[in-house]
């Protein structure tokens, strides 16, 4: 640690108004910048940014004749949609806390975090009632239901409904005088699961939620990045309860970019929606990318979305599924995050030299998860705590401070000093730094082979693999080994199972990785598996606990 | 006002972080994303964005080592160059303030304003020795003063010299252990004058520099405007101690752009160094933008400028001179601020169909000053503070709020409430804005002219005057008149002044404005005076206040 040092604070004049970081200031932007951009949902809506103001205005009024106030927390549970953008304003505009639910959990955990949240109100698509239905007496906290819903029938339910999201709207005046507060008032709220244990809340302030959108705006226009601007076409495949979507429809809001809520992510309206609303960039995880690029309308050349950019985080993106996609005309990069970190850590931002270069010259650049965005701190560091050198081979865990991570896990004092300790949030992740200040992530640290006495990558090993042909997919965990310690072990998914590969192809293939140098020879599994699926998180991340007991 | 609202909030964990928002991580992020980028000084330097971070390491060591504390201002005369960037990140990243001495000031401007702030030390380009020695007696707080010069021959003085820079600076280690503190601490401070009394301080803080880079690099890169990224080489022409060259140096240094500083402003360096560096960026006065286009090497064509971008402000760009400009290759936009708001207000960010059609209907648009960039609030309202329609007619004072504005004159309380009267930042100047939120000044509220009971904005007739054939500038003031209150006077300089244009055909000229009924029949000057220059403020705006002294 530095001394304390006094540098020179000077009062303001008692009439000067230093505005506090507020989310309503990024709506306030997209609407001076929108023009006559529209915001779509599915092929049902189309609001103008004025509209969605006025909206935004109207949902706000709404909650506080519902009772909602200040240091309220709101649950949304709804697909992507138009809805849930507004949800990502009002709630927060007046003070109160937006918990966006992840629908995917088990209804169980769903239980567990709305009641450890403490909600006080529930909007809810009709899809997502009957799950609600059996939890709502374990929530007596809640005192009302808002109806989401995108066809006019009646809905049945024991909730106790207080009407439906767009009659209730319409009702409301155009205006609400938003309160200004503390920066440092949270806005929004979400659960984190993990292997074990209960899901894990984390919580962004407006100050972090705005110097994230003013940090990922920046990068997002980047030159050797440039995934979106103002004039480009938004459209999220990482649903809004996942980290926000990134992040990404506030930037896309300050923008004042078309923005395309596709609903619950079906296939054939993905499809339509990209192709209609000449959608220029989305953002997934590789497994999504990967079920686009073997869609049949799409490997066909039936369906055409050249020039679509995707940016890739949630896990590695493999070099042959960022070729397959390139083959297609689709233009992907890669950031890398996590739920504590709201997200944005590094991005895969090309440096001019490489930028210029051909496709096969920037595929490992591009596959990596690049450089630190401005104002995060990160260090790769060994296990005493010492950054490690920047030579892309040493390996050690990454470690970071920005001006938006979760300062701690709600009410959960001993795991929020473990995520903290030392004064830097422990992402869990193991990765090297290149010279050129480039990283890549090599593994979670719990995922890490130790074989030999040495440490083995699991994504890389994947990736490798992956590279060999007639692979869709592939997951790569440590066995327990009596004279190893640990050993690989594959699991594979054929691209066309009746003509699947053969281990000792898939071996021999590995072997040449052997001769080059680039891995160990103990690095080849002597098992790997067909197999028809391989079991995914609910956030759709290769889910290695289970593969390892099943393997077990 | 609102009522008091009490949203959420929660305790961090006792080990996290949250980093303030400090200059020092513009430069993190600049010597990540530079790659090879240079900082260029005239002809004489080159460093890359590494050697740049170690020298400003070691110009804090240097600092440190001749006695300069946290809390400490130090004073900077130079020109534009190398080592005042390296300053702007030094100083305060010590704690220590910046005080950007305007060189163009009368020398007992200058004491006032060194002995107003309280300058403990100096560093001075060798060309302001002579200026500072007769100071230097009456200004007993500067402990010692550091010699900048750009060849090496002795200089003799009577300062208390300490060295000179680029040798001391040698000297020191290049790793400094910079500190954490408040981002409210002031990083830089320097003093604005107006027509009346005393040079007025203005500072600004660590958070706020922080954010106007941010809010800045956003805009410079937004379609529509889309001036400065990466990849683009950028060298200013506005003075570095004039609102931080508009802040555009620490913005580029975000970007981890190429930076040419061309020294004093001699036009044959710039010219130069326009064409070897392949400057795609600079920003200037329009004044300095007419001397550029009317220079012989440009206007013949020997030299081409062919995709220089300049950003326009300090005073209204005429449609005239950004028309010739563009049949130059100079791409022109404008925007708006002033040296008490850090300065960015407003940017001509062009709407896409906009900025889509041709050049002649852009040109209003481009001259116009644009929309409030995010996070700027601003209104233009009637004398009772009513915020009047966006029709682009009304026309009333332009009045602020945003989180990068000064919060006090430095040590003038009432001067400060003024310019703060209601909890807004008055701004002095008067305005429209249209339906696309476009701001257009018309005029400061001081240079009004009120004839016949009607306001009649000075900025607009000379913007009509400027489009007649022949005329190199124009000023326009009103005049006292005992029937009409005011009546407008114009002095203009001919483009050849061998051939001059006749106050009869400017005036038939200004009548077709009339019949179209753009203007109204009495804002046709009867004075218009053929002059060989007109007076300037230090800043090379038009001085008005002298212009009507010597009318009168």
């Amino acid at each position: 640690m530095t001394a304390q040092v006094r540098p020179k604070i000077l009062p303001a004049t008692p009439s000067a108004v230093n505005p506090p970081l507020l989310i309503g200031d990024i709506l306030k932007s997209g609407v001076r910048m929108a023009g006559d951009n529209p915001i779509v949902y599915r092929d049902l809506s189309r609001h103008s940014y004025s509209e969605f103001q006025a909206r935004v205005h109207q949902l706000a009024h709404l909650l506080t004749r519902q009772g909602v106030q200040a240091g309220d927390v709101v649950a949304v549970l709804d697909w992507d949609s138009h809805r849930y953008l507004e949800c990502f304003f009002a709630i927060p505009m007046i003070g109160a806390v937006l918990h966006t639910v992840n629908v995917r959990l088990a209804p169980e955990q769903i239980l567990y975090t709305m009641d450890h949240a403490e909600d006080v109100f529930v909007l809810s698509h009709q899809e997502f009632l009957p799950l609600l239905e059996p939890l709502a007496e374990k929530l007596p906290h809640i005192k009302g239901y808002l109806l989401c819903q995108d066809t006019p029938e009646e809905v049945k339910t024991s909730l106790p409904l207080v009407g439906e999201y767009e009659s209730l709207l319409a009702e409301q005046p155009q205006h609400y005088d938003f309160p200004t507060f503390d920066e440092n008032a949270v806005a929004t709220l979400f659960y984190t699961t993990g292997t074990t244990g209960n899901p894990k809340g984390v919580f962004f302030t407006h100050r972090q939620l705005v110097l994230h959108t003013l940090g990922e705006a920046n990068i997002l226009q980047a030159p050797g990045f440039d995934l979106l601007s103002r004039d480009k076409v938004y459209m999220p495949i990482t649903p809004m309860f996942h980290v926000h979507a990134w992040g990404i429809p506030y930037t896309a809001t300050l923008m004042g970019c078309t923005q395309v809520y596709p609903g619950r992510y079906e296939p054939e309206m993905l499809v339509k929606l990209l192709v209609k609303e000449k959608v220029d960039f989305s953002h997934c995880v590789p497994t999504l990318l990967n079920m686009v690029v073997a869609a049949e309308a799409i490997s066909s050349g039936k369906v055409k979305l050249e020039g679509w950019k995707v940016l890739v985080g949630g896990s590695a993106l493999p070099q042959g599924l960022a070729k397959k996609a390139w083959g297609l005309g689709i233009d992907t990069r890669t950031a890398y995050g996590m739920s504590e970190t709201c997200p944005l850590l590094t991005a895969a931002v090309l440096p001019k030299d490489i930028n210029d270069a051909d496709f096969d010259t920037q595929l490992p650049w591009r596959c990596k998860t690049g450089v630190a965005v401005p104002f995060v701190d990160l260090q790769v560091v060994d296990e005493s705590g010492q950054p490690l050198p920047q030579d892309g081979e040493s390996v050690g865990e990454v470690r970071v401070r920005a001006p938006w991570l979760t300062q701690a896990y709600y009410k959960e004092e001993a795991r929020s000093e473990e995520l903290w300790q030392d004064g830097w949030l422990h992402t869990g992740d193991v990765a090297t730094i290149d010279d050129r200040g480039f990283l890549q992530i090599r593994d979670r640290i719990k995922d890490v082979i130790k074989t030999g006495g040495e440490w083995l990558s699991s994504l890389e090993l994947e990736n490798l693999i992956s590279q060999f042909p007639g692979i869709a997919e592939v997951a790569v965990v440590g066995v327990a080994d009596a004279q190893w310690g640990e050993r690989p072990a594959a699991l594979v998914v054929a691209t066309d199972p009746s003509n699947p590969p053969e281990t000792p192809a898939i071996q021999a293939h590995l072997q040449k990785f052997v001769d080059q140098g680039k891995i160990n020879k103990w690095a080849i599994p002597e098992k790997i598996l067909l197999v028809d699926e391989i079991p995914k998180t609910s956030v759709g991340k290769l889910n290695k606990k289970v593969i390892r007991q099943e393997l077990a």
